[in-house]
């Protein structure tokens, strides 16, 4: 993501001072966001019955990738909006995490996905403050 | 969206009675996606400089998009997450129109994205008054 | 769809005499895009091992979607461009409609969807033409 | 994006040996699908006419973004939909590349996007040989 710091570091009219954890809110959503892509197509060739594991983790990277998406548009801000994005991303981290979690021991890609998932919710909680400064 | 309706109706295990409701939300927010996906297009061919009106066009784009494919789901819902994406399209929506309508009487693209944001933010407050019952 | 033909209508600068055609190929693909993702969804929900079928779904759901918000950005095409994705399109639908074709006799939702996919991959056919003309 | 060469590494049935190149490609197309994003915003704020610059943009993001998704579940690959939505990919990004490369030199984010674009092209065209072979 070297470029994408550069592209953040030479937008002519960023509509914060909060570009270092935007640029770690993407960074850390857009792998989010495919780490959860990945978990559910791992799921989809476990012998067990991961539906539930699978619908979460789709939830997730729909989410990650919309913040992603909206953080890398550094030119605008409507922070109300994108306060609620994070609430929503937080949240929907948080429970592919835990169901993650839950098959961390059996399956090595649910407990990478879980930590990638821990990390997202962290950099959207640190994104959340930057915005209230 | 006659077949969207089918699916719904021969899904074999939604996750909630919430299905006509969630339906009209698909439908309003796939509409709105694309609306203000056009919208955003046609203020890049005004003469006038349009580009806060583009981002937020943008901005509800992408959260209409994710909400009308979380809806689309209706094996699983969770409530938590669904409910906060649906705040922060609701938001979204109404930042949207709000500026939409400001250049509503020149421009009728404006005028129709502004009706089309309107319609998708009620779609959703209907969706959250579903999750509660 | 209404409000998406009005905002074709009022286009300021639409790049081709398409817009019809380029209409109708949104509203089978975006129709298309959430049908297959209703139809992954369900496919969890089924006893059986569905996981070929979920993966044809996502990948015809996602390039659905993009030809969707590409054909609903109409001041501009990159002809070259276009021609290729709908290309994809093509195939993604026919090999998802084929898969879907297999379990139409016991699954409604499969039926329903191998129709849509049949139906996109006409509608995009048809944009193809258009191109060329 | 190493928790995502992880999970590729850890998927329990991977559909063939590209591994690294579907991961250099996820890597490179997910990279550029973000800096077209931050592009489009950044060429909204200059003074001069950039909407086809933004046009590009926001076609190459697309695409890359559904090349990136695509390449994230390498459980399943219908070749010939991958193949085809490379080639779509292909020509975004080098349609982009050489409209950001007009604005290069007064435009340092136009520079970095048209490099990231002609990294992408490379990419898919590498994973285009991983399939053959």
């Amino acid at each position: 993501m070297d470029r994408l710091k550069k592209m953040f570091d030479t937008h002519p009219a960023p509509a914060s001072g909060a570009g270092d954890t935007a640029l770690a809110g993407v960074t850390a959503a857009v792998e989010c966001s495919l780490v959860c892509t990945t978990c559910a197509d791992a799921c989809l060739s476990e012998g067990a019955d991961m539906a539930e594991c699978v619908r979460l983790n789709l939830d997730c990277a729909e989410i990650c990738g919309a913040v992603a998406r909206m953080l890398a548009r550094p030119g605008h801000q409507d922070r109300e909006t994108l306060d609620r994005l994070l609430a929503a991303c937080i949240r929907a981290c948080r429970a592919c995490a835990e169901e993650c979690e839950r098959h961390a021991e059996s399956m090595e890609h649910c407990r990478i996905c879980a930590e990638s998932c821990r990390r997202c919710a962290e950099a959207c909680e640190e994104m959340e403050g930057a915005l209230v400064a």
